[in-house]
């Protein structure tokens, strides 16, 4: 098992001169039912902050409000309109599903629209519920370039591994059965890939609050968006994740989800800076 | 009668490094009426800001927008809808009931459901017109470790104790006769316990604005769901609210509850740290 | 007519240490249509960051979504629902009225509403549209002691004096017929009172854009609300409007209003210590 | 082709001390569909932000919360009443039409009624989906001193030169047949008017996110509401949107079009006071 160090954060790299929008990525994010609103904000948030091109939020119609009083920068769909969010998740570089989405048959609903409409060449972060809903109702792996951000009660419904069997060799069985890379959100992060298993050595407690995973869903969507090793670019989302709650923490007994988010630009600009 | 001093923060403990959300408790807090949504969206506030794991604010629907516009780290339910109410409540570690509530005959149901649905382990901080109804309709104390909040007003309604009769020992009786821990907020705010009385020598004339009592109902949610002695977490969230407001002061003629709130992860830290 | 002056200020005092919410008034702010709702926000965010001690807004229920959003320590009503703002409008310490409550019949429907509730005792600011549908629908100046806040237009509206014609005499003699005071707005904003005209010598043009008098009559609101001469708490409020936006003005093209209400905390304290 | 430079920030003037807000033009913006508010709120925000007068913004009625929760500066008015618009678009100073504003048959009528109502003395800055609606349903161009800011795929629709065929010459002869200024957006954004071929030398990939046009479509309303001559006005908005983003692109990976619009106060004093 492979430490994550601060050199993953080499994968952000200064944008070239000539740049427009189109060149860094549409991500469409699926999530935010109508009590878990706040976690597709979250992860929205997290998406548009770390320098996605175009992002667009597919939730339920009764969190355009809020979502818009905050985040201007994003477009909004309602997700059970299945027309507009089947040519969304088509049209995509980068689909993230599953924070607050819930898991009734109104999510599945929508979990089926968006899995019906990926392909191979896209990237497809799968989080929380959509988890959850994929084990309890045998839904199928869509195409696509696929990322399980599970915590560990997700992974043991999605691997049928128990929390206490939870070791690197059976993990790793289980991501080669399941050809998909694997974030599996604990105290220490472990990234499980074909090739590689990592382990993130930082963090914090600080971070133990509700929405820190729907925020690093929102990243690694950011992040494979611009960054062209969806593999490198999700090692760099989760490490960046933690170091920016330990600098926080420094002063924070608790950090706050959307800090993180809107700590990413001057974060992320000092990781090219340090690099001369 | 025993006075408070900085001593009590003590129970801000350092998180272990192996933490995670469910170590933090799971909050629920009820209230905020179509009128007084503001005051749910503050007590919320406080909470989130305290470091609880998981907060879920259930309100009244209209609500959901401005609570998710500013505060997207809480879950929402409708609290009329009594099927996840009941769910919700018997799930917690800490509910807070009372905060912008209301007294009318939907608040009462509202407030039946939550009562309804507490048990003996849990602590259930009980505020602003959630103690009026109680006193109005004769609503039995509910299943739990209760901890009342009243302004003297509202503590004459739940004691029969007139505010100008108010005195030390005739507070000591009806907290005995409640079985509760009583924050009876004023000037030189009084706590009572089956234990001890305390007095807090802290407090700032700039505190005196509406909405101060809602961000201490959620400090106080915020602080029992993490620091397991329940008396000692709710002195040092009476302590807290009340030391953050005197700094403030310092450079402000008046503080507004939501700065309280953002300024409790610092303070919280700070406290950590000033103990070496 | 005489200069003010900073000595105004001295009107804002240091708050007793045994202070309570109930010391600081209760204002209730009418204003608001579908259209114009960031008027009444912005006039009941200056009223709240002023100090007061419980403000109640009541407005269109489309604006308590991003009212509340914004600023939670207020309370909102419906202002069509006629029970709920009578009574409000009975029970406050001061009402501001008119800022963005526009000028059609159910516009009138609520200012009869308003007028119909206040009584000698009270504190009224009439604003912007109110003062135009008063002189537009011959409406009798209501019980209270009435503040208008008019710009020129309104002012020629309600005074039936042109604007090229408003002197000071000429307004001295209408204020001595309305039994009321008058801040007259303007680059050099006067006021008229039955003892005394004043003129502000400061300003900046950085203020002239749209919003700068919504907040003017939330501040003439709060600082009433506190400060017991309600002549002398109106010409302090118009001094630390325009003090506060010369001072922003220093580093900004132009001040936005809500920046201005912003600033009243530290403002209103900083006017404390000057006096040592 | 001329080299923009800062000397074209000359045109932002010192405000004469008597002013008031009639002296600094009505904006009337005209946008955000219920997919795209957050385009329209951004505009709006940039055209408050840089000093106009009165702002308004006409738009679908699911954005008003939205808008007023983080813009209480500006007027909402819903885009499909008909008589309302046709009223604000002729009293309107300026007009800015576009930003998020979609293109199915509503807004065609909302367009529509938009160009019936412009006049020759009003500026009118067509942006974004308005400009793909006028060549794809073959609208004329309406009255007004018009401005286009489009993208180079909007260029192409509007011009007919394809994106590998739009050179200086190319443009320049369709922007005389056009008879408006055109600001063709790209890395190096060129502005062709009657007399005239600018480009800008500055900007950077920071800017590459989604929302930079729809701020700089408001950036352009509001200097042009302000600045006496129309073409320098936009001239200098074009600079100045690049300068704010250089200057936060110091320390930021991305940056997010409202952190330019909450920039210009301080810029444009800044470049008031460099004049000395």
């Amino acid at each position: 098992m492979k430490r994550l160090d601060a050199t993953i954060l080499n994968i952000i790299k200064q944008r070239p001169e000539d740049s427009f929008k189109g060149n860094f990525g549409k991500v469409v994010l699926i999530g935010g039912n109508a009590n878990f609103g706040g976690a597709i904000i979250m992860a929205a948030t997290a998406t548009v902050y770390s320098g996605a091109g175009l992002v667009t939020t597919a939730t339920d119609t009764s969190n355009s409000f809020s979502l818009h009083a905050q985040l201007p920068e994003t477009m909004f769909v309602n997700y059970y309109d299945k027309v507009q969010l089947s040519h969304l998740v088509s049209e995509a570089t980068v689909v993230v599903v599953g924070p607050g989405l819930g898991d009734d048959f109104h999510s599945q609903e929508v979990l089926a629209t968006v899995f019906a409409n990926t392909s191979a060449n896209q990237t497809v972060v799968i989080d929380g519920s959509a988890i959850t809903m994929m084990t309890a109702k045998q839904i199928a792996q869509p195409a696509g370039n696929i990322i399980f951000t599970p915590h560990q009660m997700e992974w043991q419904r999605l691997s049928g591994i128990k929390i206490a069997d939870q070791n690197v060799a059976a993990n790793q069985a289980v991501q080669a059965q399941l050809n998909a890379t694997v974030v599996l959100k604990k105290h220490h992060t472990e990234i499980y890939t074909a090739d590689e298993t990592y382990q993130l050595p930082i963090g914090t407690p600080a971070q133990a609050t509700g929405g820190m995973g729907d925020t690093l869903a929102g990243m690694i969507g950011g992040f494979t968006a611009q960054f062209s090793d969806s593999i490198q670019a999700t090692l760099a989302a989760v490490y960046a994740h933690s170091a920016i709650a330990e600098k926080l923490a420094e002063t924070q007994y608790v950090v706050l989800p959307h800090q993180i988010s809107q700590s990413l630009p001057k974060f992320m600009k000092q990781s090219v800076n340090n690099r001369g």
